[in-house]
């Protein structure tokens, strides 16, 4: 498209019929197509299309080229576990877009020590996608220790006052740690977009 | 009263004949007393009793006496200059109730460096109040590094989302970093009067 | 952990396979773990290990050797037999981290008579968690009855306004009664992590 | 009115001029009129009208007979001295449809023996409107110990979650004690107009 | 019990084997019981026991005997054939506690005239229960064209922002249709409970 | 502009010397312009300007000439007197736009025989701009008595729940009573351009 | 109905026998009837029955004729092809009704140049109903390039902060684009109603 | 600090003697110095002091130097004239951060043609600092036209549902138009920031 993202399309409320249209017309005329948000079901129904699957970050690909190696790298650090998926929608479509990407994982900071022992690698980034739900800690604590920008993706990981993510996307719009913005609770696709956008600017 | 806790008073909804009645009648009955949350007319109508007023905490004691040297020992530390109020009001009504306090300020997590050399004196508190407003990132932060109960006092600095203190609130409940617990928006008093039940209890 | 309090595992968002993993991990290993919020699927399919599972409360034990009878003692009052699995949650934490716990349920504020027969024994008791959904009376009520300190657990029983907990969480921080402070809705285990922050300081 | 209820004006959002065209019309037509909500400038700009007006509850009455001494009787209690305005409206309102009040004031739940000695006069009433606001505890307590229906009457006393009543609101609505209905936040003239509706019915 | 409602099950959160133990020991003590929110999964599973069961209303009750005929009646009305249910549940719950109930269904605003033909029987009414859900108008519209108190059971039926009943619950506190009194959404029982202490009082 | 709406300013957030220049400016052009929301304040700022001001609704228009006789009409209604300022703005912006308008105040529903005496006026509109605050039940009482469409505009009239014009908008919103739809709270301006739209679309 | 609109059922609420009992009276009486918001299983569930059925809108006719070809027709243009489900729902109920309709799918703003190939029609358009979930960009978008009125549906796609459409409906109520009126989440026929009580005026 | 971000101080709690304290700190050092959110009356206080005060972004620096001209450029598009307070908060800080900054005011979607004209200059930009208060259309508008990635800063400018900016916020948040990231309502400082630890990265 004009704003140099590649078509992608979101799954949730497509049917099997719809999803395959789509897939079917991208294969035919060799373009490559990004799928986020699959169920279980729909990833079956599809089983027999030519998709590169990621059953947990719900995403498909069709016909991606590895990013060069010259691409620039984005790092995703996760606060726990359960914000891998998340995290993994935005390192497929960050890669899909054309970015390398490393991930980090389960470096919460109810446990700082265990952040701690990535600060150089962290300190030397470009851009970093951070991932996490609960009270969304995460957030200000590495945006207060790099100078790399910081996209925060809530997640819908949490319960009680926590449930759907509503506190974690609090915590990271309502931090003063300089240099956090912010996307939708869940939406790793969209980090990963506005990432792409940052660094692969003409 | 029968809960240990000595009286207090919530001055925001009382008039000045009022509080100036129940202020009197505990000078001639000689009970110490704590008024809380008293507004800037308040205290001035109030300058000719013998009162130990902070202008900031917007507390006023009568009869209060020292705690003695043996009293257990409570740190109050904020995240910004901004939460000192509400964690004065904590430090005043603890030392009415018969603890010792310490405050440290402003080491809120936007720079987390400013923490760490406060880590030793964290390490061997019995107990902290932690006051913080914007995102509360200070709870999990603190929760996660010591040994001591956590009492969160979210407080309602901030704007935007974050303004009237409910991600702070929110940051307080939803974390995972085990011990903290918390009270209203700031309730200085309330940390205090939780602090007092746990560490002079009987 | 450096905090004191023996690892837990959340299993809300895991899959049997990272479940099975840690805990086999555990017990090769020999350390004691906490596993809470199982679904019945998840107790099923780890039906074969050497867990000690309470379906009720949802949590599962691997290592736990019986508190010490010379341990601290908390009391665990519940409103409602409807809170009986939160407050069984906070019970099994609580003797996994090392407390006796003795459990009073079902004297919500409904019928105060029956509250009151237990006065006697909260009166000596030196903490009590307090488990109450819907409206949540039994927090104040307790707290303006007893020295000890209440560490409030709302539950998401109830319906319409009070669905999902939120009524009784105002409720345990809207109340002046001296000397209570919450844990998330339904965070039996953040409770007993407290209570054992605060009982088995060294 | 049709309804049986004597006609009252709601003063919040008219002008001075508007409000004593309305009196002075009911005052020549010799018809009763109750306002309510007046405001300190209201009042003042009006003073030069027969209007017995009570600034604390911020109503004024023309016209007004006493009830006769063998109607009905209702209780206003109220948890706090910061609920004495809401309750004067209360009051102040059923005695202009006819009723004859008594208050008890100051019997919040936070110390239930204040409660405890007022309990041989609560059993006798035909109706109580129950006034609160912070956590509205009083109402379930009230309610579990009374055979009387209890009409509760949020008020807006509270700040941070309490802030502006929604808390006492939802403990009136979430209760499970049976016999409690309830009104606006700080609507004690709804209470008194349901209390005559019930009481004085033909 | 003491406040003169007799005994009522909440089944929502009970398993089988609560309810059934219950339900037998009510039996054994030839005690009438009444309980409401079944499921149809537990209805089933009690269907052996000698209960008078409401699918639609979700109630059963023991040993219920009829209201006599001498018995105050009350007249339950509902917006929509949605709102039936909870009518039910209002109206059993009436006859259960002694109270003879008339249901008049369907009569919502949207077509006033629908609602003209019932206004002589709605103007004999000692007490009117009104059920409704979406935005609620019945409960204002009835409050301003009858003597009698007006208890508003707002429902849970409606969709976008009516959904959950807020709508309709905001609608019936919000008005100023003099003598509407409100109970939380869906709480059919409630209206009934406070019925019966308003009409059944000694 | 090209959607047929002449240009309207919102003075809310605009000072002085901004609004000046833009008056100035048509005035010079000849350009006939309308000015909403305007403070006391910058009504007094302004009152050397050759502009037709009405305090009450916060208007004022510059070079409007009288809609012609054969214009459309519309009605606008209001359900208090307390709704006058809004139902104002709506009835200065429509006949600013070239619509014809009559106002009929204060026929609330909590008493609908004062509607009543209108609905041979109301029959015959082609539209209807209704306004209303406190629960809003105005909206759903016209939609079914009349044919014509009607522009619901929710005002912030009210306290309590109903404080800030949510329970009149979910009132507007979630109606079953066909043929209403909505503008934002307090929006008269908007009403009057959809009934601009609608009434005189070439 | 006296209102000029065609009676509609609401099926969502209704049991399968309710709602074959209702069509068969109208099949009688020959009377035509429209049906909304029906499910799957209900649309099995009377498949016996002579209904023109579109389930991807979930709604179902009874003896409805084509409108005339001289009646007026309304342009429904919706952002997405998730929310196509709902422009149906208008599309059918303002066929119903006797209005000509055309469906302009997927312009969303996100990619402006899709909706500005339709700008001609459009702007010939008498009236537009919009519909968008997400951010619901399209409402203030569409307003601001066309004369016709529009009629947003917000709908209740989207997730996180967007989920059950709250975000697309304060999009169109907050836009200060003039012309845009609203009607509740999903609610395709309520835009259909006021379109028809607009354009079928006699 | 260690981030690459110069230091900056929120002056909305602090007293005049605090920010009097911590300039003249920062003049003694010869360290420059951004002051934000300062009130009229913190402005006047401090009149004395050698700063570049924008009383309209209520910001002031201390030894700020102008921006190289070979530095960054980024773009600052406001929705309304309303909206530059904040506008200008972002571009004062840019500047102060490094950046050279361009503004181009009141391009609102009501009226697309004005954002049309500045295509070309936002097709050539780095980076856009979008500022949009009541619905927030600017942010997908923008998005969907330019390469560039968008950071959305959501004001507080609305009334309605769209007071305080949450609509605003809610479109920046539930867009699907990709490279949208968003930071807290009112931030224009925090967009300045990311704007430059995404441009001045080493
Ligand atoms: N700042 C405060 N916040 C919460 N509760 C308070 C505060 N100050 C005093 N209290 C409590 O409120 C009660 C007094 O309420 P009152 O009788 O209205 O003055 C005391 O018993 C205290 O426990
Ligand atoms: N404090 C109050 N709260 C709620 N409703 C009130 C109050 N005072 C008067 N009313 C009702 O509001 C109606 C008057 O509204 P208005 O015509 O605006 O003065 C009366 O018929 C009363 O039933
Ligand atoms: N009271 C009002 N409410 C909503 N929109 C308005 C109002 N008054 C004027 N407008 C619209 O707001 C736009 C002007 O915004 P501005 O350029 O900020 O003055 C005009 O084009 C009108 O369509
Ligand atoms: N307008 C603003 N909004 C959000 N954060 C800010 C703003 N101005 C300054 N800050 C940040 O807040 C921190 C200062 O907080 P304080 O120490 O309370 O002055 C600084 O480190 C800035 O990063
Ligand atoms: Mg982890
Ligand atoms: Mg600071
Ligand atoms: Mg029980
Ligand atoms: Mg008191
Ligand atoms: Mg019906
Ligand atoms: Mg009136
Ligand atoms: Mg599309
Ligand atoms: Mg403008």
């Amino acid at each position: 498209a004009r704003t140099g993202i590649p078509e992608a399309v979101f799954a949730e409320s497509k049917s099997d019929a719809q999803l395959r249209d789509i897939i079917q017309a991208h294969q035919e005329r060799k373009v490559p197509l990004l799928v986020t948000r699959l169920s279980g079901d729909q990833i079956e129904a599809l089983s027999d299309l030519p998709l590169n699957v990621d059953p947990l970050a719900r995403t498909a690909t069709l016909l991606k080229s590895a990013p060069p190696p010259q691409a620039p790298q984005i790092m995703v650090v996760t606060a726990g576990t359960s914000d891998l998926a998340v995290a993994r929608e935005a390192a497929n479509s960050a890669e899909f877009m054309g970015l390398r990407v490393r991930i980090i994982a389960d470096v919460g900071v109810a446990g700082l020590w265990r952040l701690e022992k990535h600060l150089p690698d962290l300190a030397r980034a470009r851009l970093i996608v951070a991932v996490a739900g609960m009270e969304g800690a995460l957030f200000p604590v590495v945006a207060g220790l790099v100078a790399a920008p910081v996209i925060a993706v809530p997640t819908s990981v949490g319960y009680g006052v926590a449930k759907d993510g509503s506190v974690a996307l609090g915590s990271a719009l309502g931090t003063c740690a300089p240099g956090v913005v912010c996307v939708n609770i869940d939406n790793g696709f969209g980090a990963a977009a506005a990432a792409a956008k940052i660094l692969l600017a003409p």
